[in-house]
């Protein structure tokens, strides 16, 4: 069974100042739970409707109902298990290598997917803008789909980060050189911007390599790709040549 | 104004069945009613709170109130207008050059976006089995972004339609060949599968080209890519030598 008290402080979490004030995130789904529980996450307690997790400890698990879970559960229809995990410390940014840094991307779905497509590409390392979507959003750890144990993610002043590195900073634009016939090197930034409004000013300013995705369709056309689609053309294309 | 009668219609539109029976469909915002109104889609009736439609005959044209518009809308923060519009005849296939099939895509967000990228990249025949989602869900209109004015969809009996063809196959497996070094060529069929399943057996038999989309992370993942996010990869790579 699941407390009044611990139903408040896990509901709680769901909202990004509760999750900074107690330093815990809320993961949902077996699959999940299953791979933070395998990296370095220390898990706080964990609550099983039906108890896949024969490895964990007694002391750390709780079986409680399906309507409890609902009362815990982020999501409109619950898994059969909810963990609480503590947020680690952020370690140093690894500057070596390909880094992705989102300019202020706001949709939980949209940060999932680019850090699922991270993990994929073998990109380790991701920089956000301080107004980029909470890493520890239950539905950002929901979209991660457990890539969120195996990418770094760090928070910062991303217009600072840019103006210190001496990496090469790729953006996409509608205009610039065709992302297929460019040289891409195996280290650099890749920005990607916000969902509305693209990449901002300041950090247009810093990029040194502006790219296309050419586009195939009507030319008349004024659309653009979502970020995630963008995201999985450019890190492939960036990747491809590595290929064995 | 719009009437209790009206109101009844169009918010039978939301569903399947009674889209077929009125053979109707409704797209709503600024952006994507003006694509269709500049295709070749038949607009009903438009519905406006604030007209952004100068070229709309005041016939065809009916200013609302916002509640009323919310009473009619599919979205949850409804736009400012919403068009019905009729359903077209299902032309024939056009069975050259590439040509995208969806093998039971259920989610109307990935319908959507594979429509935009299909869009993008100037591939403008997508055949779909019966169980796909409905193209003229309100959700997927909304998620094409303007798209479903560009790209030919039609619904048919894949299996059947798969084994008369003469194009090559491809799909995409967690073991085939690789994407990035297979010779892809201007004219064949993508299947793209069910977002739970994959490729169903049925049309895996039928496969000619087995591709995969390498790995670049820890491999001992069993993670895959979402259907939205492999077909922009893909479509990129198949497209990509085609760049000026």
């Amino acid at each position: 069974m699941v407390s009044k008290n611990q139903i408040k402080l896990i509901s709680s979490l769901h909202q990004k100042k509760f999750r900074n004030a107690h330093q815990l995130f809320i993961a949902e789904g077996v699959k999940g739970i299953q791979e933070l529980l395998h990296s370095n996450f220390e898990l706080e307690h964990l609550y099983v409707t039906v108890d896949h997790f024969e490895t964990v400890l007694p002391s750390k698990k709780s079986l409680i109902t399906e309507s409890e879970l609902k009362k815990i559960s982020a999501l409109t229809t619950p898994n059969t298990c909810l963990a609480v995990f503590k947020i680690p410390k952020e370690k140093a940014v690894i500057n070596t290598g390909l880094i992705v840094a989102l300019d202020t991307i706001r949709d939980p779905g949209n940060m999932g997917t680019i850090l699922r497509l991270c993990d994929w590409f073998g990109i380790t390392q991701v920089v956000c803008s301080a107004e980029t979507v909470d890493l520890y959003n239950p539905k950002v750890v929901q979209a991660t789909m457990g890539s969120i144990a195996r990418v770094a993610v760090n928070y910062l002043n991303l217009t600072d980060y840019l103006k210190t590195t001496s990496l090469p900073i790729f953006g996409t634009f509608m205009e610039g050189d065709n992302l297929y016939t460019s040289t891409l090197p195996t280290e650099g930034i890749i920005v990607l911007g916000n969902e509305a409004n693209g990449i901002s000013a300041e950090i247009e300013a810093l990029v040194t390599q502006r790219i296309t995705i050419p586009r195939f369709g009507d030319l008349q056309q004024t659309e653009s790709l979502n970020v995630a689609t963008a995201t999985a053309i450019v890190l492939s294309e960036f990747k491809r040549g590595c290929t064995s």
